[in-house]
């Protein structure tokens, strides 16, 4: 046999730190120590959910961005200020109910108004309804989804280990299907929720009528709703299904994103933003998406505060006003003039606030490199999974200027059980899972700002 | 800057299969489909939960016994029999309360006996508490502890990464704390239950007392009950506890780990074990102790079955009784002679349905050389930290025969929120999770059963 490198030797090379770098071995241990025993992650999400949902131009929305500036004051962040943006105002309505005409009566399915949708009439729309499992089966249906309801009914494939992949196979059904079937006659589409539970609470999120084509009522239906219809519609071809819903676009509304420091003790003009999204859906209380991210940042701030670190480059928390609906938040972040500033990387968590298992970054060549030589200091806190990949949505104005994003990867598999929905809760997320990610945040933006890229 | 070895570099050293060795990078990929599509495991531990708690002894353990033998003929095993064994049979019996005679009154405290207490008179004993963190500490009192409670409220470290090591601290004071007090005089002993959560469910286990010490009533505070204590007695120092608890001993019981295979075809009587524990203690319905790893290795067993994989080894199913309250199924499967069979490994899962991180082996020498080697096929599946290290109590007592004990290491952040307590159930099981645990069983199981140690 064939004699392979042995672990321990890998191990020993992936703690070898380079010379002239520094050794962060104690970081770790004193980061878990402060954040596990103050366990404060927690609490900053149990005051950010408490304000409710925080759907874009909402009251609450307005509450979160006082709540956050005070928070970061609090907390001791420099340079704590709002930066205005104008932001889009779409509302749900009072009415969401959806109906199958079947031989056993009217059957009704649980629906939600995708955010994008407008209203139907009063007494709905109604209609024959064409299953499709994708954007393409919908589409060579040609002229046959004129006047009809078309139902997106294909499931997120549970055979990807990383649930962000299935979701991204599957989310163009809920993003892009409402406005091609728009184009093409459908006068409402429904869509499976994205997630892999079968249960009776549907999942919402944007849509996007784009290059003048007309908004329909679109809706998610609950997966128990969208399986139900299906065997209806195997038995039934020719069923009707109304629709009633009253979601409605408003003015656009001035809003912020939430801006604080730890300035930089050599370097304070090069900086490592860390941010999250402070918007949410008007399901559940955001807990999860992206609750948890804020207190990552704000906890990850905390503790290098708390330890009485000096990092040389800047550490910026921004927290993001409506990734949800249309990234205002980051596009205005990304567009500002930063005269004498040098970003340096731009982290993102948006991803729950689970276990942590890694980093992706969005770049190439040498700050992916040093990116990926930097896993080392992560692996005790078991999130040594570095891989070159997608960042996240805020930070991917800022990738898309050339500054390499960084996107934080906790465990995928009970994300989009939650996600978009009432189950997005406060007590879905685990206070030591937390914590852990705003810790393993802390330790990478602290290096990052000790070496840079 | 010294150049450290690329990750690319490393990676690919990891995937370079030993000459001679077989390449299992499809293995997974196809567990994982076919896995993830059935989603079977939260459907066999819905099953074993729906028995209802099956603490060794009683009623339902019999009934679990039943169904797992029924349910791996079922799955198609080979050769499925019971193996009997006789058991301890501990009741809790219907009174379990305490008191603290305060200031403010008579302050209920939330409690649950130890498996193992005595009862105390109908009418409770009542005395002064002596609150400690530690059996050291307990042992300092010396002739002080005459005729008193010992209150041992030693709480988990947080700062422990892996939470079953924060337990291996912390747990003595259950095990062997009420013992040694009561060699020393105490008159009964409370322990602050083993967990993180501060919440005023009592997490029960089990407590020893041997050498000829005379059992004492012993039970689990509530963390909430124990900080209330706690915060009293550092006001009133004399105050008097009062505890009423009816649990009793009764005559050993028979009852029968139970075994199914699939036979081997190149070296049948080389065995690669997967086990786990179907009794649970009286609280929750055990779903993550152990019914989780119960449904992980009948569900490894059926992947195996499903992809009409052939090992040629021996793949041996052991549901073990009674880990929690004297390992007596595993001491009895231990001891029996196999005339003929060689172990390979025995690998358990207990330590909950929680997504995989990897697997610790317990062994030395070549054995645990070729383990670490074979990491690189969990890697896919997230699974890929190969440690030395515990395996596990019931393959312990294999492992103190010579053979290389294996554990399953899943996330431990959730484990000991739920351990042993009301929190014990089915509805914090996330399916995806457990179901990745049986994949990655199933993985390293097969392997095993094609390559040996």
């Amino acid at each position: 046999m064939k004699k392979p490198i042995a672990f321990a030797v890998i191990a020993a090379l992936l703690f070898q730190a380079p010379s002239g770098s520094a050794d962060y071995r104690d970081l770790t241990s004193r980061f878990l120590k402060q954040g596990m025993s103050d366990s404060y992650a927690i609490r900053l999400l149990t005051e950010l959910t408490g304000i409710g949902p925080r759907q874009t131009a909402s009251a609450n929305a307005a509450t979160a961005v006082d709540w956050a500036k005070r928070r970061m004051e609090k907390l001791g962040l420099e340079h704590v200020r709002l930066e205005p943006v104008q932001v889009p105002h779409w509302v749900r309505g009072e009415r969401e109910e959806a109906y199958a005409a079947t031989r056993d009566g009217l059957i009704p399915l649980a629906v939600t108004a995708l955010g994008g949708s407008t209203a139907t009439p009063a007494d709905g729309v109604t209609a024959p309804v064409i299953e499709v499992r994708s954007l393409e089966e919908a589409k060579q249906l040609g002229e046959a989804v004129k006047g009809k309801i078309i139902f997106f009914n294909g499931p997120m494939d549970p055979a990807f280990l990383n649930t962000f992949e299935a979701y991204g196979k599957a989310a163009e059904q809920r993003t892009k299907g409402p406005s091609q079937v728009s184009a093409a006659g459908a006068i409402a589409a429904l869509v499976r929720s994205m997630t892999m539970v079968v249960d009776d609470v549907p999942h919402t999120g944007a849509t996007r009528f784009e290059g003048g084509v007309a908004p329909i009522p679109a809706a998610a239906l609950s997966t128990v709703a969208a399986n139900r219809l299906s065997e209806y519609l195997k038995e039934e071809p020719q069923l009707k299904v109304t629709v009633i819903l009253s979601a409605k676009t408003l003015e656009d509304a001035p809003s912020a994103n939430v801006v604080g420091e730890i300035r930089g003790s050599e370097k304070p003009d090069e900086i490592v933003l860390i941010g999250a999204h402070l918007d949410s859906w008007d399901k559940g209380t955001g807990a999860h998406d992206d609750g948890a991210g804020c207190a990552h940042v704000l906890e990850a701030a905390r503790l290098i505060l708390a330890l009485k670190l000096k990092p040389k480059r800047t550490i910026r928390v921004v927290l993001f006003m409506n990734e949800e609906f249309g990234l205002n938040g980051a596009k205005a972040y990304a567009a500002e003039e930063r005269p004498g500033e040098k970003p340096i990387a731009a982290l993102e968590t948006d991803a729950g606030g689970f276990t942590p298992r890694g980093f992706a970054m969005e770049a190439k060549g040498r700050p992916l490199k040093k990116f990926l030589q930097l896993s080392k200091w992560l692996q005790p806190l078991g999130a040594g999974a570095f891989i070159a990949g997608h960042a996240g949505s805020d930070v991917g104005e800022l990738v898309k200027k050339g500054v390499p994003g960084i996107g934080f990867m906790p465990d995928s598999q009970r994300y989009f059980d939650y996600h978009h929905s009432d189950h997005d809760t406060l007590d879905k997320v685990n206070a030591r899972e937390l914590e852990l990610g705003a810790i393993s945040i802390a330790t990478l933006a602290y290096i990052l700002a000790e070496e840079g890229l």
